[in-house]
């Protein structure tokens, strides 16, 4: 099976409530008088990092891409369960793991360690406290409201390709667990951009059953010469999400453009319809 | 590192209270007036289960493996999440996770699946909420206590091996999940048995500070001709545990044993003490 007939076939078995359908980027899951946030992510050595990569540096992004999932929900992270495969620079990967969890506030809560053969697999468990209910989804975008990103998007990518001045955010990605903690009451939909922008709001938009309307120019890019990459490259981890027009903004954002109805395509580019999602970003397998 | 060093640096690192010094088999997490009960277990071809396994299997067992967790906590299940690489035979994968989900009454929450070469590693987490507080550990057992087992060790072994009486033993083994839960408000200690008897042993001796003396003609063993081996082999998820020895077994189990103070070794087998744990059981590296 591929992906997302992977993903189908999880879909027909018993959910959770809890689990939104396996459509959103966490399970919300209310206990006693919480509710929880809880998200799985692995990173695969060949697929999600290289085989050379500083293992510090995969320990940190490993954290990052949990906590920005949990950013994307508005909540406060409580803490993290690790699943590790033993091998090269362990004591790297808990340097880089140590940094992670002192710069998000984020203690361990546990987790298992294996010996294993061939390329290398880990997962971190991220278990967030909502700050906010509802908790947002990428479901809500309403025609009319407007459509913000809280940063700049392909400054990872220009890290990746060993622009000094955007290592940093390639390597060292933070979570917007600030941001997404002052967005989470007002947003009508909010999504992590951890697979490319166009890609993310093209999943925003099928959820809402609406269409997302970008204006180029207003999208906020780290290179506007490369504008096609850096919308389409992942790992940048900033958040998108929907606001009605005439609502204040709660954090620092850019308007990149406005939700209407369902037009021709779930994405517009300008006066372009998007309709493929394979040509939109980085798809990890 | 290899896996005790690895752990010894993740004791090091920032700690929840819930993760209980990395020394117990699940995070305890009090939250919103509840307890929850997590824990992450991850299988890895080649280590955990063979190239040519029936991956229903492998899904069954990654399912009990976590929620033997849960039963040794008392806990009832709430939902896992998984972690998946895809890979051969994943239309079985599905089969057997949606039969163990079934089994157990135990809804999927949510996870992610992702695409690597190599051998295949899987991770699952489980959250269970506690049906009593405070939650057993391993490191409770007192001097005096009675040390019981829930049922035969080496059944998966002979299942393992070829029996086609004990197979399901082997690739279908079920948590205890209504016997910890009738035993949780009673034990003292309680753990599974996951990597063989005289190991999981050791370890509640070690983490109580105390000696578990296991007397050998009475521990339940499937092929009484090859005990040494049935008391070390793992996989037969049957509970240990600890209790007052005038209290009454709320649930079936044999006694095996008794708690004393520490003596010249954490383990006594009869008269032999036991104080390497590499002797004592199978271990995953």
């Amino acid at each position: 099976m591929n992906e997302p007939e992977f993903i189908a076939a999880l879909r027909a078995l018993p959910l959770h409530p809890a689990a939104r359908g396996l459509a959103d980027d966490c399970a919300v899951l209310a206990i006693g008088g919480e509710v929880l946030v809880i998200t799985h992510d692995m990173m695969a050595e060949g697929t999600h990092f290289r085989a050379d990569a500083d293992m510090a540096d995969v320990a940190w992004k490993l954290v990052t891409s949990n906590l920005s999932d949990l950013a994307s929900k508005g909540a406060e992270p409580v803490g993290v369960l690790l699943g590790h495969t033993l091998g090269r620079d362990d004591d790297r990967f808990i340097k880089g793991l140590e940094e992670a969890l002192a710069a998000f506030g984020t203690p361990l809560l546990g987790g298992d360690t294996i010996a294993a053969a061939g390329a290398r697999t880990l997962g971190l468990t991220a278990i967030g406290r909502a700050t906010c209910t509802p908790v947002p989804s990428r479901g809500g975008a309403q025609p009319g409201d407007a459509v913000y990103l809280t940063g700049p998007v392909g400054r990872a990518m220009l890290g990746f390709e060993g622009h000094a001045a955007h290592s940093d955010a390639f390597h060292r990605p933070v979570p917007r667990l600030a941001e997404g903690q002052a967005l989470a009451p007002y947003v009508t939909a909010m999504m992590d951009v951890s697979d490319g922008l166009l890609l993310d709001a093209f999943r925003m938009a099928e959820a809402s059953g609406v269409t997302l309307a970008l204006e180029s120019e207003a999208i906020p890019v780290a290179d506007p010469a490369r504008i096609a990459d850096c919308i389409r490259w992942g790992d940048d981890y900033e958040l998108l999400f929907t606001l009605p027009p005439t609502a204040a903004l709660p954090a620092t954002a850019h308007r990149i453009g406005t939700v209407t109805a369902r037009d021709s395509a779930p994405l517009l580019l300008g006066d372009t319809p998007l309709r493929d999602p394979a040509s939109l970003g980085y798809r990890h397998g």
